[in-house]
């Protein structure tokens, strides 16, 4: 992880030769020891004995972890890399030159290459994409992602085209210094304290978790955008998910989020239901104004909420981005399952674009080509990021049932207690408690769209 | 190199904990493949076969390196490593409390434990003390450095006496900011580029050589001093070493300096005849004089080789330097071979600074706990570092009896031939020969103090 975080924010660009070598070389020696007979024969070994909870889950996962990893013979992941590695290339050409005829053979070898790797992990008529799906979310059932999607394919459309008619997104002329100092205020107020974080900044924004008490996050700032102020919020919620983890998890295989779709309703609580909160507005506007950028915190509001159906993913406002989700999910099941063939992706998109946001798809390049996963081999990965969203608003619902409306707390930065909450209920589990199990158990109940609906009904009426 | 590069330049100082797990786990999974009996197995195999010459030299630097790494026994290793921790630990404690007697026992834990693992690696009647000179200086032998340092300790003293006569030191007091400029306009004039090297500022200033093209040198600026601008190009020297070396070798055991004392040369090289040049003085001044510090080379030049007999070995000008080196192997020689003991340290110390340097010593704190070496347990460390004065000045006369006299080119900054000569004559062998060899290779000559002795005798002479 500190090879990716340097690489991605602190390396010398011609680094970059030496620094794939290096991690290259990392994860062989990795995949050999998380793979090695010899670990089955402990594993083996302390099945037999009577272990207390913690350890019966430390063996149990790395039981998991290791036979996941030994499906898949070596010179499959080894093809897989070549081919995510060479897809990546020519991806980022093909979307350049928009050219999606020079991108299909290099799709077309990675959907292949994953109906392989899928079938080699699938477990008791597991389907190929479901199996694949448990690379980011284990035990999630395929059957279960569908009806929550389609249940939000159905529910979605009609309150986007309410917004359409009403809000007119807003945009606001936010100067790059003031974003970054009310975007370091507004964090320092959450506790990132130099002590034990860095806010750094990077091309696309990520997190890096180097140790409990070594937090890295990084943003962007864009003149005259309000990005910053969203994603660093939505990093942060990555972060604070790694450091309360229980301590008693330190240096096990459990210390870690327990998947893709929980951490991803870690980022996006605080981006969607902290950040776009009409009273946290009053602080990251008082942030803002004290940087000199005046703003009334109900403009600001209006701006980080406002909705606008566009073809962009990344920058897609918190109604119509499921539907950016739904899309890929639906049109990487059928690539998987084969019933889309890869010349057909350009147009079953355009069409997709059109059904759920409404939007005309203007050229493939802001289409089918504009994601890296597909390119990389990552099928099954999008999902986690719409289910998040639907996960952070049921868990946003629980916990105010909990501590009462969060609203005047909220206004005066006072964040302790949603912090206190989430270590309780989510993050001091690490991975002991895989997605499903963990949402019920924070929330008493199965995932749900409802919170979400109403988290975002408000949103369309403006 | 990237833990350490990270822990020193970016880490929160809160991420201590984890990384010195993140280090431990490290070097011993280094230290287990270093020892694996598998690799004696086909060391043996390669050394029947018939192989070029570079595939002979890693097979034979591999064996030498395997050989080493077993002679030590695990267990000794481990309690090393902890006598070294704790060690560093009390003399922080006992330095800054000016108090020897507290850390007396931990000095006397860490010669027994050099002691025993000196006798572990001797091979065919060597010395303990020249055992453990092998771990920074293969092949060096005691009575080599004995005599060298013999004879300059003849050799300095008087040019010592003649330089306090004659030569006040004098200060500048230089601003941070235009250190920092002319630091930085310096070094990109000698082919420091962001796109393949990092500048950073730590505690200490070190190098890390991530790759060939990612070099990471760091510098420090106090108000006032000089010293940001003789050590910025320390190190640079030690980064051009290592970028230099044969890219044949890359990726090989033999791509890397070939000993601490070769290493300190090359930083010497370019401190001492570079940095502190007349004629070089002209680039540096008119750097200091764009960043709105008016200094004339002459004024520059008197401050940066201003001799001043002083307590402190960091801090020390380029003639008394290696008479506080001298001062630390005769002592630390002693220790190792029983003839001096810890309690008489202090004593002993004092006793040689005034016969070295003829100053007297005020406090233990800057006097024998100054330096951090043998509270980690480094012996034999401290030579290397006159002995790359020496060969610094030996390198430089004969690249100056090949390329002709440098001042003219240096007045100008154009340092390509010396980056080629250094890059053909010393760089580009990596650890294909050792100190003496490579010295020879490049010379024509054994190790001589007389290039030194001329170097600096104008110095004293002011």
């Amino acid at each position: 992880m500190l090879l990716t975080w340097d690489q991605l924010v602190m390396m010398p660009e011609q680094g970059a030769g030496v620094r794939a070598h290096q991690l290259g070389a990392l994860a062989r020696l990795t995949h050999e020891r998380a793979t090695s007979p010899e670990l089955g024969e402990w594993l083996g070994e302390l099945e037999g004995e009577s272990l207390d909870e913690l350890d019966r889950d430390v063996v149990r996962l790395a039981r998991r972890d290791w036979e996941r990893a030994r499906r898949v013979p070596e010179e499959l992941a080894g093809e897989i890399a070549a081919a995510a590695t060479d897809g990546q290339e020519v991806w980022h050409m093909a979307r350049t030159e928009d050219d999606f005829a020079a991108f299909a053979p290099a799709l077309q070898r990675n959907v292949e290459l994953a109906r392989e790797r899928g079938a080699c992990l699938s477990e008791s008529g597991q389907s190929t994409y479901e199996a694949l799906l448990g690379d980011y979310d284990f035990g999630l059932r395929v059957e279960e992602v569908r009806a929550v999607f389609s249940a939000l394919a159905e529910e979605l459309p009609p309150l986007v085209a309410e917004a359409r008619e009403r809000t007119p997104r807003r945009t606001l002329d936010v100067p790059v210094a003031a974003q970054r100092a009310a975007v370091g205020e507004t964090l320092r107020r959450l506790g990132v304290d130099p002590s034990s974080w860095r806010l750094d900044v990077s091309a696309h924004p990520f997190t890096a978790w180097i140790g409990r008490s070594d937090s890295r996050i990084t943003t962007r700032y864009s003149d005259g955008e309000v990005e910053a102020l969203l994603s660093s919020l939505h990093e942060y919620g990555h972060a604070l998910y790694e450091r309360q983890i229980d301590p008693a998890l330190d240096r096990t295989n459990l210390c870690a989020g327990t998947s893709m779709s929980m951490h991803e309703s870690q980022s996006k609580l605080w981006e969607n239901h902290v950040a776009r909160d009409r009273d946290f507005a009053e602080v990251i506007a008082a942030e803002l104004g004290a940087a000199g950028f005046a703003v009334s915190p109900e403009d600001l509001h209006r701006t980080l909420v406002g909705v606008e159906p566009s073809l962009i993913r990344v920058s897609a406002d918190p109604l119509t981005y499921p539907l950016h989700i739904i899309l890929r999910f639906e049109l990487e099941l059928a690539m998987i399952e084969g019933s889309l063939a890869v010349a057909d992706l350009p147009g079953a998109w355009r069409e997709s674009m059109a059904r759920l946001i409404g939007v005309e798809v203007d050229s493939d390049a802001r289409g089918c080509l504009q994601d890296m996963h597909w390119s990389a081999g990552a099928f099954g990965y999008f999902p986690s990021y719409a289910l998040g969203c639907l996960i952070a608003a049921q868990l946003w619902e629980a916990m105010e049932a909990e501590l009462g409306s969060l609203g005047e707390r909220l206004r005066s930065c006072e964040v302790a207690p949603i912090q206190l909450w989430l270590a309780e209920n989510v993050h001091r589990h690490g991975r002991r408690l895989d997605t499903v199990a963990l949402l019920e158990s924070a929330t008493g109940r199965a995932l749900e769209i409802e919170p979400f609906l109403r988290y975002v009904a408000p949103l369309a009426r403006g």
